[in-house]
């Protein structure tokens, strides 16, 4: 059954609007009496039918409501150092499926990808779409956040203080992945930042370890590129605290 | 340093051929005196320099041999169901860069890609470039196999017969990776079978669980991608052994 983000949610209905609606109506040319499932972002998932197709809005009539078990119980960011190309898309759509809670874009020294203004805006709204996308098709029930790009400065003031940070890096070679988990709390949200391609300059992972407290890991003695080292991590993560089987 | 596949292995030198010798001259226009890697895919990597620059190779001085712990100790392989597109491409590249041993092209049921004949053998050669380019970039030295593409009563033979399998599965919701591991040996083989785009029948899934002693597993709630599936069961494995940090 094709999934929605709710737009509006009533006593036994919800609306589709805007987006939601044209993909409905235009796209999926569903009807009224059509079994569809909307999902509002608080973990809840509706088993509704369409009632109603209007102008500015859809309809739906509220048949089921449940709480399934489909997001990871670990609240992982990921921290992206902006990636040239379709980089940046794979690792938001697919750490999307994988379970991540959201990804903020991150300016860093040898980003080649700069991304400024109104422009960066676009980038994030087109983001937040293929997060969408990925989210109903993984079967999520939250769609994760993709926040503003911003800086190494921006990063700490946009997660919570008890934020606990990781960051892959090269040039760390004995510190492992499960030794830092380890001492970690599954109750509070773990970050992963991870470099764009060529890394970073170890300034900026003196500043992450001084600032945000941000535990060096390795990801082991194979070089990895940026879209893969960021999908091993929160693979890894994921794994370790059960949400990923 | 740029890392080269060794055509040839003499006494205190190497020499490189055909598509090798062709990339040292005329791509990257190296020339006597510099330095480069050459692996031979037993674990060695040897430093050493242009020596001579011919019509037909060019031979290498060996100034040191060394057997970096960079190879994964399990070995694991991927038998992928034929995805479209550059989806097998992207699991080539990256399973090489995250360490897995080799990749089987499986025909499966509801696999879209057909691949047959001549086609099927020009396919598993570019397969086999993009293998061995991803494992130069990240600095392995052993380029994992490619496979011929087969089906799946050809898989039994590709394996040794100690071959542990294992067979990521949507209906299976309750045996989880880390359980099956635990009783797994890390000194043999492990092999991960990943559907292709829509997924097994069930009727594969009971063949190889009858004939390869497959354990079917959950990778946990949210539906995966073929291609996600393929390297998040990969990173899970390795993560399992401690090959990734």
């Amino acid at each position: 059954m094709h999934r929605f983000k709710i737009s509006e949610l009533g006593n036994h209905v919800f609306w589709l609007k805007g987006p939601e609606r044209e993909h409905l109506v235009r796209v999926l040319r569903l009807a009224v009496g059509d079994r569809i499932i909307g999902f509002d972002n608080t973990g809840a998932e509706y088993k509704a039918v369409v009632n109603k197709i209007e102008e500015q809005s859809v309809t739906c009539g509220i048949l089921e409501q449940d709480y399934p078990e489909v997001e990871a119980v670990t609240r992982i960011y990921l921290a992206a150092g902006l990636s040239k190309g379709e980089k940046m898309e794979w690792v938001i759509q697919k750490g999307t499926e994988l379970g991540m809670a959201g990804l903020i874009p991150l300016r860093t020294k040898r980003a080649v990808m700069k991304l400024e203004g109104s422009k960066a805006a676009d980038r994030v709204e087109r983001w937040q779409k293929i997060s969408g996308e990925a989210a109903k098709q993984s079967h999520r029930v939250r769609e994760p956040q993709i926040f503003s790009v911003t800086d190494w400065q921006g990063l700490k003031a946009l997660l919570p203080p008890t934020t606990q940070w990781l960051i892959p890096y090269e040039n760390e070679k004995t510190r492992t992945l499960s030794s830092v988990l380890k001492d970690f709390s599954s109750q509070e949200p773990i970050a992963l930042i991870i470099g764009p391609e060529g890394g970073f300059e170890e300034g900026e992972v003196l500043w992450a370890q001084e600032h945000l407290n941000a535990q060096s890991i390795s990801l082991g003695p194979r070089i990895l590129r940026a879209e893969t080292a960021a999908l091993a991590a929160l693979t890894l993560v994921l794994g370790h605290y059960g949400d990923l089987g």
